[in-house]
């Protein structure tokens, strides 16, 4: 396999789009928890009744399509080698918890794996869709779309008073969760993430760092998402997270800015430094190449590294995790084999993107 | 001025010539002390008789050739500036102390650079000749027939027991220092340089590392040289220093080997980034610098870097001093200014090798 197929077999192909803010917004997520009438939540571990649901979906919708969206496919976890469901996890196709459901857990994806259908998780149904940057409306709009198809041919658990009902009462009512990934570097190199993040918890909505574990963020990125379902139409969910995202982007922006007057030859050198890594380095741990490709994706960004694509943050993060690592190795690696592995395939990514230009 | 230019400027001919063992051995320098008889010394400060030494050198050798060496030009220190005796200090070719003797300090140099005979300095004259690589014997030579040349037209103060008389009696006697200057990354990565130091003491040599101060060794470039000029002959004196630095050449030889098979992959990875530093940063110190150059040149040597020219860490550790980096950016530079400028020099003449091969 060359490597250009590898990664277009890694980068799922909505990721190529160009969305709204893309400098700051890499991508928009919405995610809505659907369960069945009458049929037992997954986390009552009825086998049985699991089964079902997997058949249903099976029969209605597996090699169907609707609107924009081209076949999807039913991959079921009892098909997958382990390697193969780590992959799905790394493309955020599907959860580590479904991984996890071999015998009745799978997942309805579309052919450009825009949408994924997890079955079995949590609940039975969690329709996810991704959008490329900051585009909330639109991918609301959609999910109400899939919502609607799936609801043609499925009876749903819902309740007048409390809405759609889920196996956690944290996703009671709308069952929606929309998330925006951001690329913060300037708000965290001047340290205002340690106050912005405390803020926009306070007004109910969640910030984490993605790739990382606890607080830390690998790659200045970060995730912020919606935490109440219930007591909220689902416009005025997306309309609360869309006027905070507004002004995180405003305060990233200032933030680039001040940075590049105060120090923009110090910048300058610590982007091109970290490029200098990428492309050079014999051996890379996971968290130095993170804080590299966030360095190389901001000089992208601020115009300083031309003809390198700005999707190669979103896209390394991904191909130099741990699945897509073995995945492209063949083999399982041992943590110092990776790093190898892992210097080499950014470099040759580099290399492609050199040549491609 | 292009950089090709300065770059010729800045590198003397000779040093483009491949000796022997020069993956170890940069350079060979020989330097003989020689005064006028019943003339006072340059340490006595009696201005009138240095400068009939000047004029004397001025008449008798002053645009003539011998041998091979093309014509001789008598450079005089008083009419120079600051920067450019400063160049002339850097490319060794001067010493800082001849520099400070505004009024009667001069220096012959040959068209290649390879001889400078530099009068009034500590001595009336310091013949010194310098070789690629490791070439003593040939070095002696020729330093001989400059000598006798010398001495066809000036009477030497020469005494029968002491032989010749030199202002510090540290080189009364053969008035010879040679110098051989060796990169030891290998024995200096394994720590081997704390022991070996020492012990070449003791045999009445000296190791001092070059372009840095006190025992640190920029560049991982060390000068090995004799330290008894009296009691000895030159060929001993020459076989003596021969014998040792044999001796070390043998010694980092095994320590590159040892270094490889040990930790091959991590060696790899350091030469790359250290290359990735250079080839890519904004602002860099001369510290810094040096060791990646010298990182860089072991690459090399070692086979793992290919179409970067050999010369490239002697060549660079000249172009980065101050002198040479002031004079590349036609101004006087704070030393900011001067990490500024170091890391663009450094990545225009990188540049420059990849457009050369």
């Amino acid at each position: 396999m060359s490597l250009q197929d590898f990664i277009n077999e890694a980068i799922s192909p909505w990721m190529n789009d160009e969305g709204n803010d893309s400098d700051i917004v890499l991508s928009t997520r919405i995610r809505l928890a659907r369960n069945l009438e009458e049929v037992p939540f997954p986390t009552s571990q009825d086998q049985n009744s699991q089964h079902k649901v997997l058949q249903h979906v099976e029969q209605e919708f597996n090699q169907h399509s609707v609107h924009d969206f081209k076949k999807f496919q039913l991959v079921k976890m009892a098909d997958l080698e382990p390697i193969e469901k780590r992959v799905l996890v790394e493309k955020h196709l599907i959860s580590p918890n479904l991984a996890d459901n071999k015998e009745t857990g799978g997942v309805l994806i579309s052919e450009n794996e825009q949408a994924s259908i997890m079955i079995n998780e949590e609940d039975h149904l969690r329709i996810q869709l991704y959008y490329s940057g900051f585009e909330l409306t639109e991918a609301l709009q959609q999910a109400q779309e899939l919502d609607d198809w799936f609801e043609e041919r499925t009876r749903y658990a819902f309740d007048e008073h409390k809405g759609y009902l889920t196996s956690c009462p944290t996703n009671v009512g709308t069952g929606l969760r929309a998330s925006i990934m951001m690329h913060l570097p300037a708000l965290t190199m001047t340290n205002q993430m340690n106050q912005i993040v405390p803020e926009i918890n306070k007004i109910g909505l969640v910030v984490r760092g993605i790739y990382g574990e606890g607080t830390e963020a690998l790659g200045q990125l970060y995730q912020i998402s919606n935490q109440m379902t219930l007591g909220k139409s689902e416009d005025d969910i997306i309309e609360d997270l869309q006027s905070v995202v507004k002004q995180v982007i405003d305060s990233e922006r200032k933030a680039r800015e001040w940075v590049m007057q105060q120090s923009g030859i110090q910048l300058e050198d610590r982007i091109f430094r970290s490029y200098g890594v990428l492309a050079h380095s014999r051996i890379i741990e996971s968290k130095e190449a993170s804080k590299c490709l966030s360095d190389v994706r901001l000089g992208i960004d601020l115009g300083l590294i031309k003809h390198v694509s700005k999707n190669i943050l979103n896209e390394l993060m991904v191909l130099t995790q741990p699945g897509f690592l073995q995945h492209y190795a063949k083999k399982s690696l041992k943590p110092n084999e990776r790093d190898w592995f892992r210097a080499n395939l950014i470099r040759e990514r580099l290399q492609l993107e050199q040549y491609n230009n």
